[in-house]
C-alpha cells in the first residue's frame, strides 16, 4: 500500500456548521492542509430552523431525524444547497479548489432506502458495501479538485435520501483505501479522547486496538465514545490506515502530528 | 475549428421546471442526446413559493428578482439544492452521469456583484468576459461527466450571487467555443421562432444574420423575441457555432436536425 498517495477524509458536524466564525476558521485550516483531501459535512440546526419557519414538524427518534417527503426537501435545500455551496464558496476564497457533491452527483454514493421495521424513518439511505463509486471520485481527486460531500445520497432510481454524515465519511474512507493511504478525521467539540472528560489536558494521543480494550475495561472510555471508536476501528480493519478524532479548530496541528487522538491497528 | 469535438449547451427555464411530468420527460430526452453536453437550468416559481412560506417578501423590478441576503439563501437552497440535486438524481436514473454545479464549484463561473445605480438588485452577479473557468469545466467534460449548472455563481471572495440562467448559458457557450464546436440550445414554451405566433406550424427552421434583419423589418419577429435572438447572434459572433430555439419536449428532434429554429452566421 505504501506506494499509494495519501488522502485525508475530514468530517465536520453541526457544532462547527452552526457557528459561522468557527466554520470560517476551520475552512481556512482545511484549505491549508496539504495533499489530497475530502470534506464531509453534517447539517446542524439549520434544517430544523427552516422546517419550523415553513411550519413543518421535525420528528426525531433515538436522535435520528424522521425524513418524510417534505423534510427530505428541507434537508436537500439546507445540506446540499445552502450549507454545501457556502462552504464551497468559502473554500474557493481560500484557493482550495472545492467541488460540492451529493451522492447523486457523478453517482458518487448510491444508498438503499432503509427498510421499514418497527420505525419508518422515511427517506433515509443506508450505505452498503458497494455504495461508493471509487472510480468517479478518483477522477475528481486526480484532476486536483477537493470533493465536499453533503449528507444527501440517492438510490439510483431518481430518489434522494438523507444519510448519516459519519457513515458517509467512513464509507468513503473504506472504499478509497484500495487506492489511497487514507486517514479518516472526525472533528468534534473535544480535543480528542480524554482520560478525564472534564480535563482537556488529559488527551490520549494514540490508541491501538489492544489498548482500546484495556481503556474500555478500565472505564476510561465510556458509553458516549464507544460507538464512535468502534466504528473507527471497524474502518481500520477494512483497510483505512488511521483514524483521528479531534477538535475542528485544531486541524492545523495535523501537519506536525499533534492533532487529537490517533487510532491505528 | 472543425477538429474540435461537439458540445451542446442546453438551457431550460421555469416553465419546464415547474411541471414535474414535463421535466421528467425532458430529462429522458436530454439523457438520450448523444455527445458532450451541459445543462443549465433556471429557477421557476419554487423560490417565490418558499419565500412566501418563510414569510420573506419577493420584490421584482422589471422582471428581475431583487436578491437581499434572505432571498439569496432562498435561491441558493432552491436552485443549487432542491432543483439541481433532483435533476441530477433523475439524470443518473437515466444513466446520464450528471454532476450538479454552482459557479462556486471548481470556481466554474466567477461573477461580479452588480454595481448599485438607480436600483440595488442586491446579491446579483454579472458575468464578465473572463467569468468562465474553461480549463476546469473541460476536465469534467473530458472525464465523461455531464455538468448541470444552477444559476448561482460566486464572486471569488466567499459570496454567492444570483445570476440570470440565460446569461450563464451564453457565457458558457462563448467561453467553451475556443475548445469545442458549440451548439447553444434555448428551450422555451414554443416550437421555435414562428412566422405567426399563434400558429405552431409556421415554424421558421433556419435564420441567418441577413435574414434576421429582413424578418425584423417585415415585423415577423417582434419585441418579445428580439432580445433573445439578439443575444443568440451576439454569441454566434463570439464563436458559438449555432444557436437553437425550441420546445424542451422536442429535444429528441435534435438528432435528425429538425429541432426548433436554428440560428447561424
Amino acid at each position: 500500500m505504501s506506494q499509494n498517495s495519501q488522502l485525508k477524509i475530514i468530517k465536520i458536524g453541526g457544532n462547527i456548521i452552526d457557528n459561522p466564525g468557527a466554520l470560517e476558521s476551520f475552512l481556512e485550516k482545511f484549505s491549508a492542509t496539504m495533499g489530497k483531501k475530502i470534506l464531509v459535512h453534517g447539517g446542524g440546526r439549520m434544517a430544523t430552523q427552516l422546517a419550523n419557519q415553513m411550519g413543518i414538524k421535525t420528528q426525531m427518534i433515538e436522535g435520528r431525524r424522521v425524513t418524510d417527503k417534505e423534510m427530505l426537501d428541507v434537508v436537500t435545500m439546507v445540506y446540499a444547497g445552502l450549507i454545501n455551496k457556502n462552504i464551497v464558496a468559502a473554500l474557493q476564497k481560500n484557493k482550495c479548489d472545492a467541488i460540492g457533491l451529493s451522492g447523486a452527483d457523478i453517482n458518487s454514493i448510491q444508498t438503499v432506502k432503509r427498510p421499514v421495521k418497527e420505525i419508518d424513518y422515511g427517506y433515509v439511505g443506508d450505505v452498503l458495501h458497494d455504495s461508493v463509486n471509487v472510480l468517479s471520485i478518483k477522477k475528481l481527486l486526480e484532476a486536483g479538485f477537493v470533493p465536499v460531500f453533503s449528507a444527501i445520497t440517492h438510490n439510483g432510481n431518481g430518489v434522494l435520501l438523507n444519510t448519516n454524515a459519519d457513515t458517509i465519511a467512513s464509507a468513503l474512507a473504506i472504499a478509497l483505501a484500495d487506492r489511497y493511504e487514507v486517514s479518516l478525521v472526525y472533528c468534534f467539540e473535544k480535543k480528542g479522547v480524554l482520560r478525564d472528560v472534564n480535563d482537556e489536558k488529559s488527551l490520549i494521543k494514540h490508541i491501538c486496538m489492544d489498548e482500546y480494550e484495556e481503556l474500555k475495561n478500565e472505564n476510561v472510555i465510556t458509553h458516549g465514545m464507544i460507538p464512535k471508536i468502534d466504528n473507527a476501528f471497524a474502518a481500520i480493519e477494512k483497510g483505512v490506515d488511521s483514524v483521528y478524532i479531534g477538535h475542528a479548530l485544531n486541524l492545523h496541528l495535523f501537519q506536525n502530528g499533534s492533532f487529537g487522538t490517533k487510532l491505528t491497528r
